[in-house]
């Protein structure tokens, strides 16, 4: 699988002959499919669909694919993204000042686990800096208060253009994003804990530990306006007992945090995850 | 372990010595101490203790061992039961329409997975009576309206008091139960579905599928007048995907309802669960 | 998705255009797909793929859609089945003395979790006969000796095919299966406890208490000559701990085992699984 | 808690008293248990226990306290371990070419997730140094080749001696130790893959990719000459399917691995590890 790839990530009302609509597409111009997954949500009476194929030998140009299939598109009344291999993702990765998932995220991009650059560190604490500076990573500093959140996320917004970020990762940063933000970039993934029940609102570790919890979770979703209530990605939880203490079930917290973030990063990068509603596929 | 055992589960405010002194009390009447497990609760200050010993060659009979205990525990402010494995524990399973969680419970006594007798089951629906016959268990239905809910819990009562009822395992009784009724009778043990998030509320599992969520969860715990929200004795949760229709997610979540249930029957029947607050020490 | 459904497996080479071929197919009868998976294996060189589309307005009957696709699959080489789901499967059940997996299957079947009739149980003992007269299930008591084996294999085919059974589902029958067996009537699944690492030959659940270990586990495959070692349908597994004696192993394992077993069969009557090598695609 | 602790670890024949007898050698001594945990083994017919208890207002020093108790051991035919939490332990991280445990120990040192000091990396390759300069660890460069091993591991064991070192931590380091070795310096923690079944010798990965395992695992485990085969400390899993590559397996058998690695050599450091035959009681 040495070729460049190109992926389709397609979602439309369901009708007969879709898969061979996709495929012959594909086999039209001599593509070689190297995964493909589709998928009927009976509910909503959607088709989603994940086609990846090989560039190499395919007789259309990466430039000349998104208008030739926008034709087939437009008559699906699709929604559809067409993604290259060859395109490198840049990632900014926003903290605050706990640094585990920030760790995790660069070592498994550094492994080549997580595919795309890390070329920015944006934080509302200076605390980290000397993990950007040590990785060799630019790191900005922008202080967060209720009276400059607009005109802070207004900078933020610039620096995520002048870095040309693809995904913006918030591995704890601890600060609500404006409606404002996502929808002028929506490629933001978060991660929080999660409890069976939920706890809203300050000091859930607290709260998880005096309800006497036995399992915590971890979720990471694409961030939406309404916080913590995006499109679910992955989750997982860890098993805990009474002999946990408030400063345990955070270790343990921290430790599912990370692998479920990374998981879901990848996921992303991979072109496997589609959104629809508030609910996504992975193409896992 | 053939010889009967006493078992102490006690809570009270942390000091010096009182492992030393509880055993102490099981060592000086010649008890041979078969389980011994200790817990504090720095956040409250609390001990918790659960032993149990064999009383063959104790030389205090189950009458003289309460007696002789509360003189101790007077001292310690301590909130203590004590039960004796020759008691046969009376469980009173409470169905509506759905049998996985009864059948399963019946299975385990049955296969002494579950120690303790079922000679009851109490419904507001009639169509598992046939279960209840072939089993040879009594069934009593009580239909349940909003009207008469004061009167059957009157009555249910009365019947509990009547099978000499140890504890009422809710089995998917779709009902709530009063204050009251909690207060007259407060071992009861409840069985939910539960979700990272939470969905309060109707149609959860519905609500569920929407969000996509990749994981349920099933939560037993102790009921309080606050519905769903007693001390939690036993989770556990399944993966889903977005190939899982609401019908799978039903499936999966009536998997888990009835391990998790048995699983938490089975430690209270063990008495290995001590309740203080709102949450329980589970010496598992 | 009342209409009645046609399931394609199929294993072929891989090469270009096989996606497109095969949609083709059922586009061109005017089929409507309601599930399509596709896997590339690259490490075998294979195209695997489950097709599953609507017979209602499908221009073929099922009589003609065997010869028909059997042209297009000789020239790709495939191993493939195809399955309509109109078709009733029966199950025979193949048990010892353990009742537990036994329960759990004919409870799911009643559940209507698992599709097909359960017209027949066949057991080396008498002790679950009991269990076949109440589920008015036929019982067939075939005692197996070193001796009369091969006799008693010959019985055991001869009542599968009178009872016109497509799959034997061993739900704790402690026997190993000639290859000549297997040769004949190779639908065959099994569960059997797993853990890390293995405890090959007698009293796996004494050694692993003594080997101390942490999680037990059950596995289900489709049975080969070579025993516990066909091709895995599913796995899971469970914690354990110091606490937990040999017969608490048991215990849990039980429970992990009718989980699986069930799962595996359902996949089975689902034509979700594939098998290639000693190795399987499971469509789930 | 800021009170330093001193923690007992002790296996002995089970007979009446015993809770007593230890209870009240600290509470004799005016200390205050903050953790007790026993366990009765009916197999083994063993009794094993962990207790905790501060020193502050303890009326023996840590000196006193070692012959004090050796009196009481004698008589029990005990084998028993006393630690103090003054002692800051230190570790010796062996490893090969792989960083991802190296890494994560680390990290969880330096945010003391593990307590104790990392003064010392060895390893057989050079690739890992940056690493542990980055770090400011010294970096012991030991070449193993067959016929070298026994100098080598007489160097090891000079240098371990040299560096004070409490605990060697095989994190991911693919050589064999000698049983000469594991006699003269026992404390050695080591991770490795686990599948259901087990893959005996070369390319486990590969083989449990071409078995089509829906799982795997990861042991860590004490060493014993007996490779892979020592008391087993933490297990954990991860569910697999047919679209993981062995590269896929083998990246989720890392992630495996750190956790499960770290879990252990945490437990180990808290003293809750108590080795018995070729089992453990984790006091978790």
């Amino acid at each position: 699988m040495t070729s460049p790839t190109a992926t389709l990530l397609i979602a439309c009302p369901d009708r007969k002959g879709l898969v061979a609509l996709l495929a012959n597409f594909i086999a039209s111009h001599n593509g070689n499919i190297i995964h493909a997954d589709h998928h009927t949500d009976f509910t909503a009476g959607l088709f989603l669909s994940r086609l990846e194929w090989q560039l190499d030998g395919f007789d259309l140009t990466t430039e000349q694919i998104t208008p030739a299939f926008s034709e087939i598109a437009k008559d699906l009344e699709a929604n559809w993204q067409l993604h290259f291999s060859q395109k490198n993702r840049r990632l900014a990765l926003w903290v605050s000042r706990q640094d585990h998932c920030l760790l995790d995220l660069i070592w498994r991009q550094r492994a080549q686990e997580i595919k795309g650059e890390i070329p920015l560190i944006i934080s509302n604490h200076q605390n980290l800096k000397p993990i950007a500076e040590q990785y060799g990573i630019d790191f900005e500093y922008i202080p967060i208060t209720k009276d400059n959140k607009a005109i802070q996320e207004a900078q933020q917004l610039e620096i995520i253009k002048k870095y040309n970020i693809d995904l913006v990762v918030l591995a704890k940063y601890m600060q609500i994003l404006s409606q404002d933000f996502i929808r002028k970039f929506p490629n933001v993934i978060n991660i929080h804990h999660s409890f069976l029940p939920a706890f809203v609102g300050a000091n859930p570790y607290e709260r998880a530990y005096e309800r006497g919890v036995k399992i915590i979770g971890a979720t990471a979703h694409y961030v939406t306006p309404d916080l913590d209530a995006g499109p679910i990605i992955e989750q997982d939880v860890v098993r805990v007992s009474h002999r946990d203490e408030v400063s345990d079930l955070v270790r343990k917290g921290k430790d599912l945090e990370r692998v479920v973030l990374a998981r879901a990063v990848r996921y992303h990068l991979q072109n496997r995850v589609l959104v629809y509603g508030n609910r996504t596929v992975v193409f896992a």
